[in-house]
Order: structure tokens, then sequence, then C-alpha cells
């Protein structure tokens, strides 16, 4: 169980605690004091992860490998379901006026209908050997992905940054063939797009009631999907993943893992959280053997430099742990991807809380559950990368290395 | 701020303390109380590092893949402009007899007039393309340079290593045309220092006196001088080194670093810590952006195996420390390079004591500052090439990896 951007720094306002010291977690503590701690560079000591890269540590993976950028577990994450060597975009529906400039990036921050209009671009042909998939995601953003051979990731963005000037004209960044070829799709997608949405009904109708028609679509940060062994296959455990935002769900969907959507759960402070224990306890009760969580709450209100909300937003999570700590013959970790200090209001790379629960864990004295009391624990100090060997080989499934 | 082989092992004089155990030392256990605490391996644990490739590590590069002998970093250190690909060597200063035999390899060891000498030897002509550069060092100490194309260190050493013996002569180690060159240019550098030294008026002088004279020079140990982007550039600061020894100043200086020069800055137990602390805050008032500090007396007592010595100079260490700590939006990092225990008189792998100081910190709860009191620290086990990430994530100017 993931607590997102849970960690953070010592805070003069909280008297030089840190939010999750300054929250009440008894249940939280009681899994330090029955359990074995530690503290964890998601990645290495002092390296700044995202959320996506440091998952991906966390499930065994090799980020400086595997990533290849957002756009293929965005793209994953929203439905569409990606092969290694797609090339995955994310991008924005925007406004461009009669001369082809940008007149707003975010569409005027559409929130409804994108799904209608992501139906008349996706599946054109432009290209016989290449398939265009396109979803929209949530407000103005969508993903696009191409399919084919000879394709490359090594392009720039349309994406021009700022209102004002026209989509960029795609380029090849290694003057490959592959990726000439795919800076030329893109950019008759792009111009494509704009023949196909400007007269949309829903764009007709957003013009006639004064709304900026999203009219174009603007790709950006393409990545090819990685081939990634299952996880499944990994570890040779049946995974599930219970996650709100489309990155980690798409991360998980990459890694090959069934995928639980909770009502409710909407990624921030407000989220449903008693669904979503419901949702693990159910889930636990099922086929399964992992089950990756990840809450995001703690990290919005970090980004958002929220201090009394990151507390209360613990406070909340604390009081769904009691239930899932008493899961029976079940290894329960909980820990946090990254730190999202309020002063910084970002991601840094100060190692995270970590603590173990289960049968025949090599109890430690630690008694509360925070970024300093654990960093005299039985774990001492780990990396994202050794949390499935370390539970592998507790839950006594791994394979010896010699004789 | 490194304190050269501060680190130690209990000793039995010392009621089984460490000399920093032993030492009385307010200032630093004060860092301790106000900082976060751990052990730090300078490259791995169990690993005996030399000073050089200890702070290539603690400086955030690889020792093994930048690391190609002491040469290039005395060479550098004692001010020759050593540029990528030079070869460099150490040399002595020697005697040798009419029939060639090496009598003295220290020339008794002269301590004065070498500059002179040195001044018949750099700059000779023995090949079209190679360029040779020779300066003194301290003592009968000196360093040699071939810059060209076309050269090699993989060639073997001249010093014969005992008196009585004539120089070795050089060969290539590898077969390679490039050693074989290089292996004939040095050996005519030999030949042709002892015929350019012989009649030198200081050997003369030398002779009339009685003392052997300076009339050869012996090339031992060499490197090619590494690649090594520049600190400023790899981390975005300005940097500065505080050193006092040609080997810590020759390794700033391929990393780029402007020096300080401090006078009476011996590198010995004598040398003058207040000018040192001057220099420090001095150097901390300009516009640079971080200082490596290396004082070199504890090593110094540790090589030569005097405990009470070394347990003095810690404390006198101690008392240029508490100035430093109370500059304003510093981080302060105190450390050791190595151990150089007074039981072995030399490196060991043990790991040394670190504390950093400075805004957010997330303070631990340790109070002394010595190498068992700190691995109960917020920091646990480190290594040394985490140091410079660890610091960079807490000035906030480490680029997030992900999203």
């Amino acid at each position: 169980m993931v607590i997102d951007g849970m960690a953070d720094r010592p805070i003069k306002e909280l008297g030089y605690k840190t939010p999750l010291e300054a929250a009440i977690t008894p249940k939280m503590d009681k899994m330090a004091e029955k359990g074995i701690c530690g503290i964890m560079d998601p990645i290495k000591p002092g390296i700044r992860p995202g959320s996506d890269t440091s998952h991906i540590s966390i499930l065994g993976y090799d980020p400086y490998e595997v990533y290849t950028g957002r756009g293929p577990f965005e793209a994953a994450g929203v439905g569409v379901d990606v092969l290694p060597g797609d090339i995955a975009f994310r991008c924005n529906f925007s406004t461009v006026n009669n001369e082809g400039i940008i007149t707003d990036r975010r569409a005027g921050r559409i929130r409804a209908g994108t799904d209608e209009l992501a139906e008349y671009i996706n599946g054109i042909k432009l290209d016989e050997d290449v398939q265009v998939i396109f979803k929209e995601s949530t407000g103005h953003r969508a993903v696009l992905v191409l399919r084919g051979e000879g394709l490359s990731d090594q392009i720039s963005d349309a994406d021009p940054k700022h209102d004002g000037n026209a989509p960029k004209i795609v380029v090849a960044l290694d003057g490959s063939e592959e990726a000439n070829k795919t800076a030329e799709i893109v950019n008759k997608i792009v111009k494509k797009s704009y023949e196909l949405l400007k007269n949309h009904p829903l764009n007709l109708k957003r013009i006639n009631s004064g709304k900026p028609p999203a009219n174009i679509i603007i790709p950006r940060g393409a990545g090819a999907v990685p081939k990634v062994q299952p996880f499944g296959k990994k570890y040779g455990l049946k995974p599930v993943c219970i996650a709100e935002t489309g990155l980690i769900k798409g991360i998980a969907k990459i890694a090959g893992m069934e995928l639980v959507d909770i009502e409710g759960a909407t990624g921030g402070i407000d989220t449903n959280l008693e669904n979503i224990k419901k949702g693990i306890l159910e889930t636990a009760s099922k086929d399964f053997d992992f089950i990756l969580i990840n809450v995001d709450g703690a990290d919005e209100a970090g980004h958002d430099g929220q201090m009394d909300e990151k507390v209360k937003f613990i406070e909340k999570v604390d009081t769904v742990i009691g239930e899932i700590m008493e899961l029976e013959d079940v290894y329960f970790i909980l820990t946090a991807d990254h730190s999202t200090p309020i002063s910084t209001m970002d991601h840094t790379g100060d190692p995270v809380p970590i603590v173990i629960l289960g049968p025949e864990i090599r109890i430690d004295d630690v008694k509360y559950f925070n970024e300093r009391s654990v960093a005299k624990g039985g774990l001492c100090r780990i990396r994202g990368n050794n949390i499935m060997d370390i539970l592998m080989d507790l839950m006594n499934l791994s394979i010896k290395f010699g004789a």
C-alpha cells in the first residue's frame, strides 16, 4: 500500500514535525509496533522520483531501463490496450483560430464531450501500415497511440507550450528514417484533427455559446511503450491493482496486472477511502496473490502546499489501515513512493518510511510510523527495488541462488 | 568538510574508544545534535579507499571509471595544467653513479633547488609530436607529463624500488604501438635527464659539500589524465576547494574547481587551522555554491601511529567547527574520507561518520559525533557517491526523474 507523496520534511508550523509525525495515526503506529521498519530510497539516495519511476522500481523493474516517459503509462491508464513498441503521446484538445494560431491550449478547459470528439480521430487512416488510436482522458487531456512497424519516439513535440503560436512542426530528433516517418504522421494527425473537429456538432454548439471550440489536438512527449516482463510471470504471483490515477493504473496495466475500479476514488483528498477499504478487503478475499494499492490524496495536498489537509488526509488513511492489518496470512507493506514536502510542493529525494507486517517478521522495537522513528528499525535503509525480493523471500517463494 | 583519515578502530590504550570517541569535541557533538547522522562507506562496505578514490566518489564520480592512478592528480596538484589524455607520472630525483647504478633513490632527500633542476628537464624535445612537461613537487618528488597523440599509460616503471640497481628499462605492458612509443620516450627522458643534470651547478655544489647529487629522474605510475565532466557543469554549482595536499588539490583541479591557498596549511598536525578557518569563512562569503574542504593532519597522525597526536588534532579541528556551523543558509557536511587506524597505520575500509546540518533536515536524536553513535542516526548507512545526490536534493536543485 503506497500512500502517494506521504513523506515530508520537518515543518516549523508543526513544531518541526512532519505531517506524518503530526498526524494522529494509531493504526499505522500499531503496524510499526508489530512489524519491521526502515527507511527506503525509492530509486537511490537523493534521487527525486516521479510516482511512475518509483512504482516501477517498487515493482522490481529498473526505471532507468523501462521508463520512456509518461505517455505510455497515461495511455494504458485511460484504457488503451498498449503493446510494446507502440508510440504513445499525451495530447491536449486545443483551440486554433482561422489563421492556425492556438488561442487556448486547453480549449477553455473543456470537461464534457471529449469522448465524442475522440471518436472522430480514433482510427483515422493516414498511413497504410500505421494504426491511429486516440482516446480522451480527463478534462482537456487525451492520449494518442501509433501502432505499426518502423516507428520511433525520437521526435519533437507539436505543443508550442504557450498560446499565440501555431502548432509546432514535429521533426525527427535523431535523423532516423523511423523518426522521420513518425514525425510526418503526427504532423498529418494535427492537421487532420482540425479538419475533422472544426465543424463537429459539439464545437459548433460551443462556439454558439461563446466557448472556445476543442478543434485541434496537440501531441507531446512521445514515448515507446516498453517491453516489460509481466509481473505475474516475473514473480509467479497473480497480481491486481487498486489505484486512483491513470498514471498508476497505466503502470499496473503495462505490468500485466488486473485493475479494480473503486467508486468515488477521485485521487484527491476528497476520495472515498471507505470504498477503497471495502475494495481492498473484497479483492483480498479473491484469488489474487498480490495487491498493489495507491492512494493519492497526500501527494495532491503536498503539491498544493496544503499542510493541514495533508495531516488530515493521513489521519483519514489511518482509519482504514486497521481492518487491512487484520487480514490473516498476508504480508502487508505500508510505504510511500516519495516525499512531497509542503515546503517544496513537489517530489523530493528524501527517503520514505516503510513497514512490513506479516508472519515470521523480525519485529523491531520501533513504535511509531513516521519518517524519523522508522530509521531505527530492523530494515535500516533499503531501496524500492529491494521490496519484491524481500517480500518473495518472506513468502518463501524465491529461488535460492547457489547451493 | 573532509577530515582526512579521522575515523579509526577502538584502541585498548583509550579504553577501547576510537580517537574520535576519546577526543573532547563539543562542536562536532553539537553538529550531531542539530543534524542528521549516519555512517558512510566512501566507496563500498569494506573497500579500502585512497584519499583520491574516496574524494572522487564523494564528489559524485565513479572511481572505478575515473581513477587511472595517482600521477594525474599529483601533476594537477602541483600546478601542471593537465589535459585529458595526457600521460602523467610521479617521479623521484635520484642519484646514480658513473656505472649507472642508483645509489640513492631520494637523492639525499633533497629539499631545495629542485625547481632549478626541473627547468633543465621541462620542455625538452625528444619526439616531434610529444610535449614534455616536468615540474618539481615537495622534497625529492616531481611530476612528469607527456602530451601528444598516440600515447598510452600501459607501460612499466623506471623505478627499480631499491637502491643498488640501474633504472629499469620501461616496456609496453600491452604490446600496443602507443605503449611502445611512450615507453621509448620515457627511456629517453631518463637517459637524457642524467646528461642534463649531472653537471648542473646545483649538483656540482652538492657533490662538493658531500651530498648525493640529484642527477637523474626516475618516473613511475604512468596514468592517463581522465576525461572528467567539470563539477560545476555536472551540478550547476560554482565550486571551490580548500585543501592542503597536492593530491586533493589535483582532484579538485581536474574536476574544474577553483583552489584557495591557505598560508601555513602544511597538511600535517602542525597546520594552521586558524588560517584554514578564516579561509573557509572568507570563501563562504564569496560567490561560490560549493566548498570542498580537506584537512589532512589526522591522516598523517594515523599513518605515523601517533595516537595522542591524532586525538589532539581532532580536538583542534573541533575548535574551528563552531563558526562554520553558524553560517546561514548553508548545508554543512562533516565527514572523513576513510579510516586511518593507529593500529594499522594505513587506510582501512571501515565506514566513516557523517553528519549533515542545514535547513529542513530530518534531525535525529544522535548527540555525539563519532564512529559508533552516528550509526544510529537518520541517514543509516550511505555511500560516498550518495552525498552529492542527497545534497542537491536538499538544496532543491535536482531534476525529477519521472512524473
